[in-house]
Formats: structure tokens, sequence, C-alpha cells
């Protein structure tokens, strides 16, 4: 039977410092390598093993799987990356921490920002520092200026369709290594979460998510790995 | 203008035990993981960069094109990895130091087989601790039971004509990591070296070897990238 695991990357440096990050590159803390190696760990101590591996184009959800992948002696699997499974675009928010942009924006507001599902923020403003249109890994790539969840759910699924379910539906076994939006947009279809549900659901760094699927891909059973 | 850039693998464990290692899945030393991350370094102090990487389905390769793409910010760079680009396969010899294969063949024999083209050492025993036909990564491809340095580039250049040469072609920049004798098998093909002198050509450890090629994949210039 098809079976999927998703994992968020470990801590990286603007979580810790609860700053907005969305497209920008940072990297995983010493912690979130550690997470990211424990993932590995028990993955591998569960029996678990994959065909087919797909991560984003940001560094700590590679590195993340990476890491993972050597716990689990399997650095060998294929790896498919693509922007698809990108974070969600914070525009203009990028690289605030949220006592900076309750300051500038209010405290209303960013509430509106985060928990609303269709809502994006202000778009990243022209010249900004984190301004991605320069950078060789999104060439030719339509660069979102900024998204609210609902439109990263919408570039995350059409990838899942055409590269992600295919592999499952063969029968194969298969691991996600990516950011808290691109997976909720997975939890999202899968798990059939409402809208106004799935802005508050909190997928936690490094814990492998495992979903049971059958043949058409519903899901037979949903469970952190974790608790097994 | 088509580039190419090979690196040989860092020091491993058994690099540094003197033992012939082939197929045998064995992990980078410290000192192997920094030669790494200076080759990284170097290639993009030099401001070179990639459109594809290839390597083998070896740890030790895999993981230095991880540890150099990382120190280049290069992480998400589409990787293909492939058994073609395998080390050498050492048969009965996988596992033994030099001062053990002299011991049990004697040291003509020993010499025979390290400089000779086309004599392979014995086959790997049956039931030796470091047969690969229970390894998953193998399934399906006819792993061989011992290889000359022939029998290597008969199985590296297949994979070069069909898979890497066509991305050259197209005028793409690419990195290969990979081994001693798969590397020799491209350095023999590329720089046309005769047979007798391709066995003693010595690839070091961690060095970038840049090829500048023209539109039908000829060499213009052969160099070290530490040494420009």
């Amino acid at each position: 039977m098809p079976r999927l695991v998703l994992i968020r990357h470990g801590q990286s440096d603007w979580n810790l410092e609860n700053r907005f990050t969305g497209w920008w590159d940072v990297n995983l803390t010493a912690l979130g390598i550690e997470e990211a190696k424990a993932a590995g760990r028990l993955l591998a101590e569960k029996g678990f093993d994959f065909d087919q591996c797909f991560t984003s184009v940001q560094t700590r959800a590679i590195k993340t799987l990476n890491l993972a992948l050597e716990e689990m002696g399997r650095l060998w699997l294929p790896v498919e990356k693509d922007w698809h499974l990108n974070e969600r675009h914070y525009g203009g928010l990028t690289g605030l921490n949220k006592a900076e942009t309750a300051a500038k924006h209010g405290d209303e507001q960013v509430k509106i920002w985060r928990r609303s599902f269709d809502t994006p923020p202000p778009p990243l403003e022209a010249g900004s520092e984190f301004d991605l249109s320069q950078d060789r890994r999104y060439a030719g790539i339509p660069i979102p200026n900024t998204e609210s969840l609902k439109d990263t759910i919408a570039r995350v699924l059409p990838y899942w369709e055409s590269r992600i379910a295919p592999v499952l539906s063969a029968g194969k076994q298969v691991v996600i290594s990516a950011h808290g939006n691109s997976l909720r947009a997975l939890v999202k279809h899968l798990s059939g979460i409402p809208d106004d549900e799935i802005v508050s659901l909190e997928i936690p760094t490094g814990q492998p998510i495992v979903y049971e699927l059958d043949d058409a891909l519903q899901p037979l059973d949903r469970y952190y790995l974790s608790e097994r």
C-alpha cells in the first residue's frame, strides 16, 4: 500500500528569532540539525523506507532531508527538488519578527494575516533586500510577491497531482521534506480539513507525519511517528 | 561553452586504512568532510556554478557533493545519482588492506591487479560479508562480482553518452562527484589517455578538475582548479 511521510524542516535561524521567513533562504540551527537527524533515526528504527523523496528548493528543507536520509543509510535515494513545495511567501512581512510586525501594522492586522485563509500580507516592496528576482534558482519561475495560505495551496496541489500522487498510486513509499504551509496544503487536501481550521493547524518541526493510504490515495490512517 | 568539473570524493574510512573499497559503502573521514567543504569553497571563490550535478549511489561521493554544494549555496541544484558512476568493483580484494592482500596473493600478483588495465581481481566469494545482492539500492541492477579498469570504463561510458554528454552539449555546466576509477574512465575518454597510462594516473581526493569543452565536447583545457 502507498505510504507518505511528511517532515517539516528542523528549526531554522529565523524560527528561533521568530521572524517571517517564507521564501528567504535561511539555514537550520544546531537544534534544527539535531531534529532532522532524530527524524531519520526514528524512521530507521521504525523500519520505514522510501522509494522517492521530494523537497523544496530551500536549504532548510533540503538539508533536513539529507540529514534524515544519511541517518537512514539512504542518501542514495532519488530526490526531486521543486519550488512548488517552498514555504508560503510572506510578502512584505519577510524578515520582520512578530514584535516589529505588530509595531508596524498593528496587532489586529497581524492577527488577520496570520489567521486568514485568503488574505495575503502586503506585497514585498520593490528593491527589498529580500527580493529574489536575481536568484538563479528562480530563473523562469513566477516568483510570488506575497501569498495567502490559499495561494500557497493553489500552487502546491498541481505539483502534488502531477509529480507526487502518481508515484504513490504506483504503490511506492514517499517522503516529503518541506515547510509549515506547503505541508498544510497537503494535509488539508488529504484529510479534508476546512479552510477555517487549516490556518491554525500547527505542524511541528522535525516530526514525521505518516499517512497510510489506499490505492485511491484516501487516508486509512494519519499519525505522528513518534507516537507509535 | 560547456564546462565539466570532476571531484573525487574526500578521504574515506578505508582510504585511511588503505583497504580496497570498491562498491562497499564506507563513509568520509573528518578530513574527507573538510576536503569536500574546501572543494565547495574553492568553486564558489573562483565563481564556478552549475546547472546539473551527477554522482554515484555511494555515500562518500553523494556526501562530498552535498557538502560542496552547501558551501556554494547550491543545495537546490538537481542531482542525478546512478550506479554507473560507482567505484570500480574490487571483487575478492574488497575489504583487504594492501599488506593483507600481498600476504594472501603475493606481491607480484597484487602489482598485476593494481597496474593491469584488463585483468580483474578474483571474484567476490559467495557468502562474503561484502556481498551486495540484498542491498535495496542495487535491486534490478547487474552487480559485478569483480571489475578490471576496462570493465569499469565499459559501464561508465554508456552512462556518460546517454545522460551527461547531452547536458553538456546543450551548453550547460556540470559537476560530477565520483570515484578514482569512474573518474579515470572519464579522463581517459576526454583526454584520450592510452590504456597503459590511465592505470597509473592518480586523481587526488577533493581536488576539482576542470574541463573547458568545445561544442563537440572536445577539451580546450584541463586543469586543477587549485592551480589557477
